[in-house]
């Protein structure tokens, strides 16, 4: 990087959860802010960032499809993951007392992500949706809004002279955001470590037993799956079928996305892709990268701990094996 | 149901998306609003409406976890399923034209499905959620809003005096939402008509191939799946790992959501779920029912047709497979 600091696209203002996700993976980088996902990409294409990080999954909101799409149309590698605590703030300008606030801004999924607890704060308030979270509280600061909240992060509060009015509003504790780092060349697998591999596959044959043959792939070598998914196949979603007995119907087509636990550098996966590739009609590795190892936890938050899930029980299971 | 209409418990006001696939579902339905999803099951169980409509997944935005955790908390069996294509429309009071709006209010999933359309359209709006898009299209018409559009259905804009604006604004026309209707008893499942089963399991023991094991009970009996997910355990999403490598770090616990295409009446079924019951420490049936086999397509609309997917090949492929 011509000894400059990384720089690290992502969506949407200073503050936001994604620049906190990116700050967690490069620490020292310099974060790019970008309005839209799609920016952020071609950021990285044309060499005005390094990395670009990207949220593709929430343990409450499940799989962002949308964006697994744009990992398809582009050809970036994923070379990493953060796993991120939701962990949300409910910020007002200084002076501004809950009993004023008639309207809460924020990112349409941490609304809902608070939507609970802002009714057990007695909170009578309309919510209008915002593209990010940093960027209500931006709005809020920069009008002068003393009947307005925004759900941020306390590090937008900071950033936009904003008080905080109530920490850890979100409604799950255990909520949490999945993250990851795109880059333009893919990083060399290693073996010294945990890596984690992400794959998309599609078959067309019918009646195959695809999905088991590829399973198996990874069960006879003993590699564990993290991540699971069908879906519905975005570019040829509808399928038709001919049954005499109910006439025509069409269908969803699917793919599957799958994460598993070992590198590229491993010969086992190296011959589980190669086995999967005779059975699949498409097959594309998004990447091989470490995976996040570090503890959860959020150190600078005391609401959480208390609502902290039970813990795990001593003979602790495995993630879903292949 | 003593002669009088099935009633049928949604979320959402009349003209909700969900009011339209209550109607698909049952005809001649009495349709009952719920102002939240865990209403419309609770007057399920207390006997106030016959059955519900949930939405559980969506080709775009993914499964919904939190309305599959709500089915795992209740005790409702999915008695059948809808699909229906996405297609939102923008209103307005009669006489206001684009040019006056600032505002668009509606459901943020409809906020989200329509953002490059309103951007296209020369719109210049903030956008305010809703909890859902007939909500918004009658919080519009009430208040007399000349500022203000909606993004709802074209029967929301008939049932509140709107007019459309545009209609057929979602950004991706090929979107559809899958909804499932629920019932305090399951129905006798059928082997005259195509079923589908819906199943939860989830296991403890560490490293066992389950779910491989769980497939090939599908795969060796000819068994399609149509939908295949892993996802965190609600109750206990993070798991302790003793590695000496790379010390203590915790991880998601998962759960799976299976789809089969076979009826519970059906032997291979029944010998299927035996099979994994040996596998999994947890395993629920949410329903056996029969598919929809009914064709896409939106007659009452115009703006779908030219931006139809594609027609599929003739040789069509098979759903994911076991």
């Amino acid at each position: 990087m011509h000894g400059s600091r990384l720089r690290v696209a992502y969506q949407g203002v200073p503050g936001a959860y994604s620049e906190a996700a990116a700050g967690k993976a490069y620490p020292n980088c310099e974060a790019i802010p970008c309005d839209q996902f799609e920016v952020a990409f071609q950021a990285v294409e044309l060499w005005i960032a390094d990395r670009a990080v990207l949220p593709v999954e929430n343990s409450l909101g499940g799989s962002i499809h949308r964006n697994y799409d744009l990992l398809l149309r582009h050809r970036l590698h994923i070379v990493g993951e953060v796993q991120m605590p939701v962990h949300h703030c409910l910020l007002a300008l200084p002076g501004v007392r809950k009993e004023y606030l008639t309207r809460v801004m924020s990112h349409p999924q941490a609304l809902a992500q608070c939507e609970l607890t802002l009714t057990r704060l007695g909170l009578n308030v309309t919510r209008e949706a915002f593209d990010d979270t940093a960027g209500a509280a931006e709005h809020v600061a920069n009008n002068g809004l003393r009947d307005t909240a925004a759900i941020a992060s306390a590090r937008a509060a900071e950033l936009y002279g904003l008080q905080v009015l109530a920490d850890g509003i979100q409604d799950d504790s255990s909520n949490v955001t999945r993250f990851v780092m795109l880059a333009r060349e893919p990083i060399i697998p290693r073996t010294d470590r945990p890596f984690k591999t992400s794959i998309v596959f599609a078959h067309d044959r019918e009646g195959t037993s695809v999905l088991f043959k590829v399973l198996s792939a990874f069960a006879f070598r003993d590699i564990s799956l993290t991540k699971i998914e069908s879906r519905p196949h975005r570019h040829r979603p509808i399928r038709l079928v001919d049954d005499a007995n109910v006439g025509t119907a069409k269908h969803f087509e699917y793919m599957f996305y799958v994460d598993f636990e070992a590198s590229m550098a491993d010969t086992r996966a190296q011959n589980a892709l190669a086995e999967i590739q005779e059975f699949t009609s498409f097959l594309r590795v998004l990447g091989s990268y470490p995976m996040d190892m570090t503890p959860w936890g959020a150190p600078s938050s005391s609401a959480s701990s208390s609502t902290n899930p039970p813990p795990p029980p001593p003979s602790s299971s495995a993630p879903p094996s292949s």
